[in-house]
């Protein structure tokens, strides 16, 4: 056995990470629910963003919301403010979310009740790749404060995602974010990636975002029924 | 055995990790040279400081650098326009720096001819926490942009970090930042903790910074003599 014991145990984690999320997704395909994850650097603006989603899609769609944190509910209160049902997950010192940590925190809920369900990742660019959550769509997000060059020093987690968002944009000019760089870089690690441009603060892009998720939805269940 | 085996081989990794950061840490003692680590979120100015501060020491201090990324040499790239010694470290996957590849990666390099070595981690404000590199300063540096609340809600890296930096000040207006709510959960987090304020674009605090640097080395050298 050459393998290092680590790598053949993490291994074995991931697997039965994937039988759960594997039971995730049926029970969310079963329930009619389409399921979003959200991943990104600590302080890109994942919650903000999606208090916004949360609160434009609520008057026609019964959403709701998990958030994993290493601590505090902060995260939880905010999103609660957009009145849909949320909880917090709370991973101690793990980096990442993991589906049986979905699977728990989602005891009690009927996703027959629900049409769109978020699960909020912990920040970090790295380790949630890893981890299927049982999701339909998993957005990467990336703020403009942070650089143009984030997609290419960390490919795994763009690769893994299906939508990039870009937040923040609002702020573009006064970092002089270079948006051809970004988009370009996108491009590179994941080639046709479709990219959103949201702020949070002034609106921008966040009923064109919603819209989306809507069509996707429709076309869910209009798959579920055909 | 009721120890899950994840846990329980982690446990061993970190204890492998230990004693190699033990022999870096005697090295760097005997060579009489002084490291500093760097924390943070992707995107929070790491590479935008040290280039900086490296500029700032270089004329009176011999410094050096090593630059921990999953992917691309950009931030070596970067690093060396300061004209110091700069060696990159890929990671491919893997969500944080470890002793063993600060052990490789001075391979060659003379550490009696330094006076001041430079190791910027991979951006992630989770898993560097639990790595020991045999620094005698870990910075976690925090941008103005990521919000607030990041202390509170990544404790380990705050509470294993001997010092931290406010990056980009510059934009601390335009982002709203509440600097007292910050400065605040710092403390509730690591009481007593020093913060030194930077902007690597208009060059505020960095050479306050430096000059901290400069008496942490006449400190060492002079603890080394007596």
């Amino acid at each position: 056995m050459t393998m290092p014991r680590l790598v053949e145990v993490r291994k074995n984690v991931l697997k039965a990470n994937d039988l759960v999320a594997r039971d995730l997704r049926e029970r969310f395909r079963a329930a009619g629910v389409f399921v979003v994850s959200l991943v990104s650097s600590p302080g890109s603006g994942k919650t903000a963003f999606l208090e916004k989603i949360l609160t434009v899609l609520r008057p026609q769609c019964r959403v709701a919301a998990l958030v994993g944190d290493l601590a505090t509910e902060n995260d939880a209160l905010r999103l609660a403010r957009s009145q849909a049902p949320v909880k917090q997950i709370i991973t101690g010192t793990l980096c990442h979310l993991e589906a049986a940590m979905v699977q728990n925190a989602l005891a009690g809920w009927d996703l027959n009740q629900l049409d769109l369900l978020f699960v909020e990742n912990v920040g970090n660019l790295v380790c949630p790749s890893s981890y299927d959550l049982g999701e339909n769509l998993r957005l990467v997000l990336m703020s403009v404060t942070e650089g143009e060059d984030k997609p290419l020093k960390y490919p795994t987690i763009f690769n893994s995602a299906d939508v990039a968002i870009l937040t923040k944009v609002d702020l573009a000019q006064v970092v002089e974010f270079n948006e051809e760089a970004a988009l370009a870089n996108i491009q590179a690690v994941r080639p046709a990636m479709q990219v959103f441009k949201v702020s949070a603060r002034n609106d921008q892009g966040v009923s064109e975002f919603a819209d989306y998720l809507r069509s996707r939805l429709a076309t869910l269940r209009a798959t579920a029924i055909a």
